[in-house]
């Protein structure tokens, strides 16, 4: 059988648009997913589940109601689950995000910003 | 309150043994984990789950009893639940793994390359 790695750049390079994930893997109820962020996005948090950034690329801010945290190229996070936050960056910032399949980018917010939550590329 | 990065190559510096992976992050019943190949794992198969390799340093293969993948820094591969594998690497490689938390490193097999399952760095 053949067996293909999936290379991180290369997903990257399929798209450009702004706050709306791709998924790349599946790993048991799990999807791996590419973001690219800049700007705002919406205030929100995901009830059920906690939700992983790792930034592959530039720099991304996490805004809590009490405090925040920066990430940087090779940093990751944990957003708690039922944690208020929002996410942001001043420049256009990369992100692996982990998280069930079918979680809603907007969590309970909903709005605007809400994307799609199967598109594989 | 204050929140605080995960930065990958930061915690890869706590540690210089191979085939003995650190947790260094938990989201929901998932470890994330770092840990440092070299040379020839035991081939063994993990019944329950899926498993995530993603590296982050050097290169590494992954055979099957029908084919193999490599993987170089900025790939990932999504073992199946149940395949046997076997991981290797020729110089060594960084890699994160993300697995329901409380995975055996040798799986089904058992053995002298069995680690300990729940060191955080």
């Amino acid at each position: 059988m053949r067996y293909s790695a999936i290379n991180l750049r290369e997903k990257l390079a399929l798209f450009s648009d702004h706050w709306s994930p791709k998924i790349i893997a599946q790993m048991n109820d799990y999807h791996f997913k590419l973001v690219k962020l800049q700007g705002d996005f919406v205030r929100h948090s995901h009830v059920a589940t906690d939700e992983v950034f790792l930034v592959l690329e530039g720099e991304m801010r996490i805004e809590f109601g009490d405090g925040h945290v920066e990430l940087k190229a090779g940093e990751m996070f944990v957003v708690p689950k039922g944690a208020e936050h929002k996410t942001c960056a001043a420049k256009e910032c990369q992100v692996l995000v982990v998280e069930p399949a079918g979680t809603i980018n907007t969590g309970d917010a909903g709005g605007a910003m809400t994307a799609p939550n199967n598109i594989w590329i």
